[in-house]
């Protein structure tokens, strides 16, 4: 018997799609404008859900406080106001898709998280395009 | 070869999370500002997902004037324009968490459809904080 | 050359509409099921729009950092899970219908803000239901 | 490791709910004002989700690029702006419901994209009804 | 000291705008799709707003619950699951752009509200195209 | 007798508030994380409102497939997936906050439409911080 419980957060950052080993013409003809040399930039939306039992005494699957808490420490403190590829290290030498931001935020988040709970990421790059990563 | 189909519904509702049995301040340490003693509210959101095969007939997997009718019946009527602690017997000893509500909505809806369908209930707490109850 | 400038903010509450010198069945036959004795609440959406000059200096027509603070201080501190008819010393004699709501938070904000300013609140109530004040 | 990505897109049709082979009675008994003779329409908001393991090398799923461009061509080219019983084929003997509009979407976009993905489309009929097909 | 306060409202139908008297070739000129001869259809999403007078004794401008039924009554009954072009006598001569609309639904709320009141019609005919009039 | 019609647009960019002419530090008093110097970036949403008379023989104010080329043209072209300090020419020596944005916009706009039109331009750069600007 478990229940999903969601929490959404946002962070506003720079990125740009390219391969440091690739020529501009290949990184554009692969990446197209998101390859564009001084950055461009989005508001992602993250939304994050736990899943795992109700807690008979409190009646939560988890305390929403200490998980915006997590959230705050792990990914808008090290990510808001920040160009992804220059300021974060795990892009230092990974493109920074929305496949892969999803799947850092979800490693960070583990790593702090009770290991029985179910974790899943939904990560918007724009409102029209966006992710799932579950693990 | 089975689809899910939603419908949304909305109620609003008061409501304060706390204990019988715990001190004021034991509430206030676990359920911080939700715990104060007036009650607040809320404006829920419900998404109510039904699974199962399309009828040939019809091309529909349920009637959602049905649908509608016993959401209404079940969830619109008792709960919206109340208060969830003081007016809803459900949550006479049961804390009106957001998980605990869609489990008691759950359970309601379950008991009025077919057994053959795979119910979901998402409800949002607010635009931020929702769960999902899939039984 | 003016410019106005939103900042959108948040509160849940708890409240209902009735007239202490009203019968319950006048109360009801003017407020409906928003006059039930025991609460219900919403999730209060805020707009609030500030129209002045862009400074020069800095391209801002206010510091949004300094509107927040006043937001938080004025309206989410003192509305934010709180029973507005019982908690809110504003509603002790003021039915809390959406439009006194605004008015009380126009008033509030304007005490505040530097004259010169145009102040805008809007307030959504439901998603469905919203008022606009502009003094 | 998969990871879903998700692409909207959207299309205005027209459309009734009714079968040939029933009377008026009986189709306005079944879908009610759905089945009026002279149609009505909806804005049909897509999403279309593509699971699958990332790239290494670009780190995506999918070019998004190269799914926009199918879903122009097998959806919002064929549908956009058309009566969904009189222009499209597929509805020549089949009812326009939202679970058979999933349906042959998802069929299409199937046909055109590699096997190993697995796809799911979202349909929203109206922004209160929607349905989820996976194939 | 006036309130505008406002209510949602929405209707699904079919259109096509075309003038009887111009060719085929001249309407696709024009109206481009839109003119598509079978008709296509929006999710019409209308926000009325009603300014005056907070009513001291109530707290309301206006009554929600009375608006609300002649919203039903002049606009959704009229004009919800139908064809504009065909079903309703006040496009039979006009085109029933989003602007006529809007105008249409303006003149005929006035005539049910009391005069002293001004009144704005927001009309979505898509998410991202609408239109606003206020007499 | 006038409408206003809105059409959405919207752009993914890049950008820092600072000035050149000020210390790092006071840069950082006054923009705060909004002068980090590696960039940041925002989906911007921007909505473009057109008054004037509706046309008797179209029923439109204005063309929208014009609108919408001249929306991209003077916008979406130039600002999509740029940096708008380094990339826009008309941001070299203006901090480009919302508000100078917009007004950049509107200026552009202006130089394309019909003088009798009133434009208006309402920027989201986040969905809780917009600008609107109307000349």
């Amino acid at each position: 018997m478990s229940v999903t419980v969601y929490r959404k957060a946002h962070f506003n950052a720079a990125h740009r799609l390219y391969r440091k080993d690739w020529s501009d013409e290949k990184n554009f003809e692969v990446f197209g404008k998101c390859s564009y040399p001084n950055y461009h930039g989005h508001n992602y939306e993250l939304e994050v859900g736990i899943t795992g039992p109700i807690d008979e005494e409190t009646g939560f699957v988890i305390d929403l406080g200490i998980l915006k808490k997590i959230i705050y420490e792990e990914v808008e403190q090290p990510f808001d106001h920040k160009n992804l590829n220059v300021d974060v290290p795990e892009f230092e030498n990974m493109n920074p898709t929305a496949e892969n931001i999803a799947k850092v935020i979800w490693d960070k988040l583990s790593a702090r998280l009770d290991a029985s709970y179910v974790i899943s990421v939904k990560l918007y790059e724009t409102p029209r395009n966006f992710v799932v990563y579950t693990g």
